[in-house]
């Protein structure tokens, strides 16, 4: 087995930059321990999005527009639409938050009260937050359980109980580095055997075949239905299920992303209690990812949670079938109006679990010690945010109302502009960070596109790059249905300036293989 | 297959909190998808202290005090001395480290640079590392390379050169959630079959089996040896690496902890070069755990990348054997006179690595997105401190001093203590945050641990607790040389009183059981 130093990801198999690219000793082969044919192959085999041909150029362009040397180049930005990391893109953290870190982080502030009060702009409720988290905490420097911090814990299952109506409990939810880390977790502790099998709706974001890649196990592929608005399908789902299990599969779980990444879509409460159905009968773990949970745009979000509790207590459950079903619901402070990637923090909730299993997964996080405890105050603050009446208030809810009017206008204007494009469909914008338009393209592009040895849809978001800065991801990276081609695009850059770039790259692309 | 509900580590199979060990449906089987017996059983047999029988009983103890019911308890207070977290101990944060760190939070602070300044005791370098830290992360919120930010990396490739005086390379440095992070990647890598084997040495901390366990991979253990200051035993070392040879196994890697967890010991050069020159002729990588460099006693430390370029360049290299010699050297925020475990920061420096195997490493980490920002802006910190002659010097030297002066005091107050108590024998305290004593127990006493179901080691640490209120950890949590007894302790809590408990007890237990 021989490979060219590559990482595959949505952009397809791409050369890395020459740094690692570069073999040192390609004559003398054996002289070292590891080597691409014996580490673990598992890790070979993942396909996970990082730094594709298209990003690294991309990354190229911003390089050379910071030292003036773009002057040749046919625009004078870089717009990064390929990754949800709002922060990079201009959006500002929520004051109350990140004054509370910061009191966090240097204590000895509120040794200067009246300062903080009367010149830094802190409001009072600011300082009693990080009172009361660093009483639980004493410092951030510090391990907290690895679990998490209750009384973090104990705000998240009020945040829950609040959202759904019905209790939770602080010792079914375990704080994590990130929704990533959370799902990393949770399959570990599924995955045991090359048999296993877990659902995995296609288009998906990357981290769930990756994981299972890492995990050696089985993605069943479910494909969600673009024609209504990116829905889940439960007869196909049964059938890939059937399949599967035909195929001798042990399928033990199914991923929900809702709101969607990279569809933006937003399941109805009707899909919603139709995956949990279909769970309950088939007594699947329904593993929800629900970190786009804030930001919908139609309709109201219906969470797995809620959805299982209204179910367990109505008539559909006379025969007892959803009372013990199991469901990991993950949150994260990434997302949403917080955008706080970096600080990597998040939660999931376990309901239904075997505490024997439950058990297992402690131990397991407890080997990684416990989630950064800045991102843990961070969770504190998303679900319990200043509240009507309380100082920050104000002023919360102008930046919250803010960046998610403008994330809101962003992406109607940019559905608009797909609508105006020649041979491009998109579903209304629902939900989540992202538009995952369908393109067709004419067969003299396609045909171009193999002659450059790359996927149409490769071809396509290259040529976009090379033209107007914009980097996108193609559908490939996510997967799509034979014979259709898609890309995904954030509406997190800041204006809506650059999407008449798209449509102006769009027009002459068509216009020259037509 | 059945299990009580348990968490199996340093001590031993033990209860957990009814919490946890409640079966909800004990009586209707199948009913869940999962099931201790279903799920990866890699994660089941892994061993990992963390909330054994001693560390829940003495947060029983420490609530009870807490609520003022304690009463009755024969001490007044809960020492900690099981866990490395000095921050949980009251030793404070560096000032300038989290002056950077609030600052890096919230950005606004810096509109008032004189209040900071004329009232906040903030220095003009704390607000210039800032700015260069933001110039370069744009914002802790948002996700930086996977591998680290460019300009941390190159604080920590400057860091090494200083150190080592030899240079190195940002591109081979990769920042990670605590050197416990930083081992899980490079062990996923190497762990490709059930037949790969790593040498790690005994007693060590069991992130090293536990992660093998994971990995479903050979642990390959080598002694260290006691009676020379916990120093490698090269002989023996080769001697199991040919043992576990003739057995099939694949062994491609060795572990050293140096300064020594928990055996406090820390290696001459000759020990590490002896390890390197091994290594060289059997083709190992090396993974050197350095979380613990700064924390020495005696002697210098000297890092295995300086031990390596020495040999290159020597004439030990005439034949070219340390060319291709493959080294990861770990180093971490959460030790040292730093002690920031909560914040999850660390790095590590591979050396030698396959391009092609480096590129699979990126990969790998880039899943996890990138490690926490604030945390590498701390690494930045360790590795590039206030210098003389710079504003924020002086205290920083005086709080730097302080930590490692109270440390030292403490390392031979309590190792003068051991040298006192019968059947004790502790090594000179050389490095690290721990002793590891070796104690000999009357027989009457092992024979009542038998009676109690209960390791002798364990029992000890037991009555110790129940007596003293101070928490250790038994030597069967980190392996020891069949027929010996040992415990680890830190020496974090603050003051010395505490050790005079430790010494009463064991008296009047020594007259029990004599």
């Amino acid at each position: 087995m021989t490979r060219s130093p590559s990482i595959s990801g949505p952009m397809g198999s791409l050369p890395l930059p020459t740094f690692i690219s570069k073999r040192l000793f390609s004559n003398s082969p054996q002289v070292k321990s590891l080597s691409i044919d014996n580490i673990n192959q598992n890790v070979v085999s993942a396909q996970y999005a990082v730094r594709g041909e298209l990003a690294i150029r991309s990354e190229q362009y911003r390089a050379q527009l910071g030292k003036g040397e773009g002057k040749d180049l046919p625009f004078d930005s870089v717009i990064a639409a390929n990754i949800g990391n709002p922060q990079q893109l201009d959006q500002k953290p929520i004051t109350f938050f990140r004054q509370v870190t910061s009191l966090m982080e240097n204590p000895e502030l509120l040794q200067h009260e009246s300062v903080l009060l009367d010149t830094m702009g802190y409001k009072s409720d600011v300082i009693d937050r990080a009172k009361r988290l660093l009483k639980d905490v004493k410092s951030v420097g510090a391990y907290s359980q690895s679990q998490g911090a209750p009384s973090i814990r104990q705000s998240v299952a009020d945040f829950i109980e609040r959202r759904d109506g019905y209790s939770a409990d602080p010792a079914n939810i375990y704080l994590c580095a990130g929704a990533s880390s959370g799902v990393n977790s949770l399959m570990n502790i599924i995955c045991s055997t090359p048999n296993v099998g877990v659902l995995v709706p296609i288009p998906q974001y990357p981290l769930y075949t990756a994981t299972m890649s890492l995990m050696n196990s089985q993605v069943v592929p479910y494909y969600l239905d673009e024609a209504s608005r990116w829905s889940t399908d439960i007869p196909h789902m049964r059938d890939a299920l059937k399949q599967a299990q035909k195929k001798g599969i042990d399928v033990r779980a199914v991923v929900v992303i809702n709101p969607g990444n990279p569809t933006g879509g937003s399941l109805s409460p009707e899909d919603v209690r139709s995956v949990l159905e279909l769970a309950a009968e088939e007594k699947l773990v329904v593993l929800a990812d629900e970190v786009y949970q804030t930001n919908v745009f139609e309709g109201e979000f219906l969470s797995f949670k809620k959805g299982l509790r209204d179910l367990q207590g109505s008539e559909h459950n006379n025969d007892g079938k959803f009372d013990n079903l199991e469901l990991a619901s993950l949150h994260s402070i990434s997302k949403g109006m917080v955008g706080e990637c970096g600080h990597r923090g998040g939660y999931y909730e376990m309901v239904g679990f075997d505490p024997e299993v439950v058990a297992q997964i402690y131990k397991f996080v407890s080997i990684m010690l416990c989630p950064p405890v800045i991102g843990q105050c961070l969770v504190d603050c998303m679900v319990n945010p200043p509240r009507e009446g309380e100082p920050s208030y104000p002023l919360y809810r102008q930046e919250y109302d803010g960046i998610y009017n403008d994330l809101r206008h962003r992406a109607t204007a940019l559905h608009k502009a797909f609508q105006e494009m020649e041979g491009v469909e998109c579903q209304t914008p629902q939900g989540a960070m992202y538009l995952f338009p369908t393109i067709k393209l004419p067969q003299k592009a396609i045909e171009a596109a193999k002659e450059a040895g790359k996927n149409p849809d490769d071809f396509y978001c290259l040529r976009l790059l090379d033209a107007t800065g914009i980097c996108i991801v193609p559908g490939s990276g996510f997967g799509q249905k034979e014979g259709t081609l898609h890309f995904r695009t954030t509406f997190l850059a800041p204006g809506t300036d650059w999407v008449s770039r798209i449509t102006g790259f769009h027009k002459k692309f068509m216009d020259e293989y037509r």
